[in-house]
């Protein structure tokens, strides 16, 4: 479902107008699939991305790191990108506009983007596709690696991309982090920041988007222990699941999902419940919000399990966040392409005995052999292990020279041996979040045309509004600017953002702060200077637009108590 | 100066081993210039950039923006990046290192960087001058520019860059904040984020990034009015400057910097200033702080004044903000560029008086030619200026049919009209922030290896520290640790850091607290639980390493008022 609704067009309209987000470079001309933040939408970002880090932060003890956006070519070899990375295009033959081409297809097959490049052509022929632009004839249907790609440094030589996810950057930082979190699991660890995709033509607003924002979560995990110490306190908390072996929308506990194997585990239910948790504080509708398992052929092949958080917007229901149980894939990948090893050494409770053959020298016969040497021989020997035989033979290197040994100087034995661990590679846990679709989701389940007012509400959370008081003198004279402006002076701060606005009709003032979602707007009338009502002033609540008076100095603490939930009514 | 001192090889390394900083893409052979921020080096910026923001945000009401990294090509045309970002160098011709060319000539030249290419390839000859790697030839110096560059979309026809700094997003966006602030000036805005510089072979650790961080300020002013309106609370205020003039160190107020024209206005002066006071509350050494104005052939021809803020580090001493009154130079390129008005419309206080040129139908001539038509006529050339005469006729356009018509139907008159206000091109001052160097010198001058205790105490002011306070209990047993989590779940938060630790000798977890800065530490010892002392905790001060004794209830708040500013001796 691509169709746009007016909703869309009228809050992009309105973000535009106060100053949410712009499209890039206009001024140009314009570059589809760029969008820049304004003030008002940079607050509401950045209060979002605070929120997600004090939840994994403070919340789960995990660690925050930032790595580079350009990245050599090898990260993107290991990580699959270079090969994987690819949308199916063509161009038109006439006016050369370029195209996804499973976009064309759409209304002829259910899943066009399994469709390789010959079955499109050919499905274009078939169909009489053309060109949507001209109705020019469509040219061959080509692979467009999606990474925006670059050099490092001066000549062609050294190939760089600008990174897909901020993922990697976290796991090509492993060993640094394990040895930070001092050798153990598990180990949780963000990052957020700009991932890139070099889109054909994108079309769908915030959506799609060229140059995006992602909050990424790895956590690191022991692949036999995929449990979480918190999941007991959640286990019966319900969410709205798909699971994708019926595609049909279903109502169930935590511990239901995991106990029938429709979620693969408890880390991962875990942490789909922490995501819808985060999700409807940020202010997503929980009613527009499902999570879908992904479809067997659409889960990456290394995946275990694999689940996306869609919301119902105009675009119809969409992607936010993706968690999944990523197995073993990504370190192992990277400790082959680099060479390194990536693993876990697992102390086990108690050591265990087991069984495992080693190497004997067969000291009798290294005796008249190597004389004098032949005690330190056998040590070398022995210091090898049998994946080291090489058609039954063994080179040692006794004097930094290489010697030769054959099976008749030593022998593979069995013995029973007390281990204390094993190494093993992490899995990885990724709840993968794309902040400008949170962004745009949480605006348009705000977003409520009030017919009364004839403007629209944005119905923000507190928590996440860009501002989240307004102070208003009714005039600005007679002394009511003074008392407005110390009013807003006495509550601005770094966590409370109060907004003096002196200018216009105190009408146009509250519809301003409606438009950008301000909870609270509080009036200096004449009533604050004298009368019964003296040392006064209004404070106006935005949902119901109910008014009530609070002493002027009592300002402060009042926005503070209704930031942490009290209820207008009970002021 | 490039010569690394043992402290910057010390300091990189517990940089490394405490997380703060790792160099990018080790796991790969690392690429030169790139760096990642682990857990605590992340932190500790973040704290930076929070301090930052408060002070333009809260403290001068300037609005914040974040724009996209990907620029078209049109952007750094205007900028003037494509034709002037970029550096002069030169390949071995036997190993093929690359080399900056100035780089090799800087003990022969003292301003190696205003020669020429032909310059550099005599210089190398006359000099004997070959690769510093192998000895080999040096090839012929050319050219090389510093952006990385991109394509954007399919087809490699819309090339794009990776922004060399992220000013323009804030200029193309002019007209958005512009209008965001209601059409006034000033008008101030933040941003901040990555920007790219391609460097040719970068050898000085954080100094001399490929992809550094940001913060930036754009102030857009009236030309006629370089005033400020805090201007006055800092005037005398002193500061260390270097003035282009004199080449030499002098400390002085701001007013009498302004006075003799040394800093060229009050605006300038004030953001100078501001400069100067967030630097030393983050922790840069006064002492090793000075702001040197760009010789004249430094600097940018349009710029008015341009100052760098340097601090003494063991590169020497190095730019780590720049300050600039650059004049009309940004919007006046856009506008040029771009085709599009970006001007301020400035409303005079009363309307002036002044003479302008006017156009004047001849009546008289028009109504025998154009009957009922005359007066429609009349008003279409009135409606034109004299600008738009060419060779003495102006063309009309009554019908969507050109009518032109000869100066026997018009003349120019001269008449006195009353003015509201003028359209000028603000001016920009511009406070522009190197975030990775702000990082390093306030590491650099925080770091001091303790003789006593046999390691390095980083001396972080609190308020950038990335842990605030660590908690221990002295046995992980008997309870101890229960308490201490305890006190650590009461004092952690998103504003106060605490970190947990509770294996190792309690000498070992002040040496790694010491080490990342972290101000306090918290231990909970068997006096905690019984005796004389039951109820109380010990609190520690890493820079002097003093004890005291505090009830286990009362951490909270006193470590609160310790972050306040309150002395560890008045506790």
């Amino acid at each position: 479902m691509t169709q746009q609704s007016t909703d869309a067009g009228d809050l992009m309209s309105l973000c535009r107008r106060r100053g949410f987000v712009w499209p890039s470079f206009e001024l140009y001309g314009g570059v589809a699939g760029m969008f820049d933040y304004g003030p008002t939408g940079f607050s509401l970002r950045n209060n979002i991305v605070d929120i997600w880090r004090d939840i994994y932060k403070r919340g789960e003890g995990f660690v925050e790191i930032d790595s580079e956006t350009v990245n050599p070519q090898e990260v993107f070899r290991a990580s699959g990108h270079v090969d994987q990375f690819s949308d199916l295009m063509t161009y038109c033959s006439v006016c050369r506009s370029p195209f996804r081409a499973d976009h064309l297809v759409k209304d002829i097959f259910e899943n066009p983007d399994v469709l390789s490049p010959r079955e499109l052509d050919v499905a274009f022929a078939a169909n009489g596709i053309g060109c949507p632009e001209c109705g020019g004839a469509l040219g061959p249907v080509e692979e467009f690696n999606l990474m925006f790609r670059t050099t490092i440094g001066p000549g062609s030589s050294r190939v760089g991309y600008l990174r897909p996810e901020t993922a990697q950057g976290i796991f090509v930082n492993y060993l640094n982090l394990y040895r930070y979190n001092r050798d153990k699991l598990p180990l949780g660890v963000i990052q957020t920041g700009r991932g890139y995709r070099n889109e054909i033509a994108p079309r769908q607003g915030m959506i799609r988007m060229r140059e995006f924002n992602m909050m990424e979560v790895e956590l690191f995990v022991d692949p036999d222990d995929k449990d979480w110490i918190r999941y007991p306190e959640v286990k019966d908390r319900t969410l709205t699941l798909v699971p994708n072996d019926t595609g049909e929308p279903v109502v169930m506990t935590l511990d239901e999902a995991v106990g029938k194997g429709i979620i693969a585990n408890r880390v991962l239910a875990y942490f789909i419940h922490v995501t819808r948790e985060l999700l409807v504080r940020l202010g997503v509708d929980p009613d527009r919000l499902r999570f879908r398992q992904h479809l067997e052929d659409e889960m990456a092949h290394y995946a275990a399990d694999c689940w996306d958080a869609e919301a119902l917007l105009s675009y119809g229901w969409t992607e936010i966040t993706g968690i999944a149980d990523r197995g073993c894939w990504d370190l192992s990948r990277h400790a082959e392409f680099s060479g390194t090893d990536l693993t876990h050494f697992k102390m086990y409770d108690t050591p265990r005995e087991t069984e495992v053959e080693r190497i004997k020298a067969k000291r009798r016969e290294l005796g008249p052999r190597f004389k004098a040497d032949a005690g330190r021989i056998a040590s070398l020997i022995e210091a090898m292990t049998p994946a080291d035989i090489v058609g039954g033979r063994l080179v040692l290197d006794p004097d930094g020279e290489a010697l030769e040994v054959g099976d008749d100087l030593f022998e593979v034995v069995t013995v029973r041996e007390k281990v204390s661990g094993e190494r093993v590679v992490p899995h990885v846990i990724e709840p993968s979040y794309g902040l400008d679709r949170i962004f745009y989701t949480v605006l348009e389940h705000a977003y409520e045309y009030d017919a009364a007012k004839d403007y629209a509400v944005l119905r923000l959370k507190p928590e996440v509004a860009p501002v989240k008081v307004g102070v208003f003198p009714l005039m600005e004279k007679d002394g009511l600017d003074e008392v407005a402006r110390e009013i807003h002076r006495s509550i601005h701060s770094h966590r409370v953002e109060a907004y003096y606005d002196g200018s216009g009709t105190i009408g146009r003032r509250y519809a301003r702060m409606d438009e950008i979602g301000t909870p609270w707007c509080i009036t200096v009338d004449y009533e604050a200077l004298e009368g019964e009502h003296k040392g006064t002033v209004t404070i106006r609540d935005r949902d119901t637009s109910l008014q009530k008076r609070i002493p002027i100095g009592d300002c402060g603490r009042i926005v503070g108590e209704l930031l942490e939930g009290k209820p207008f009514d009970a002021l």
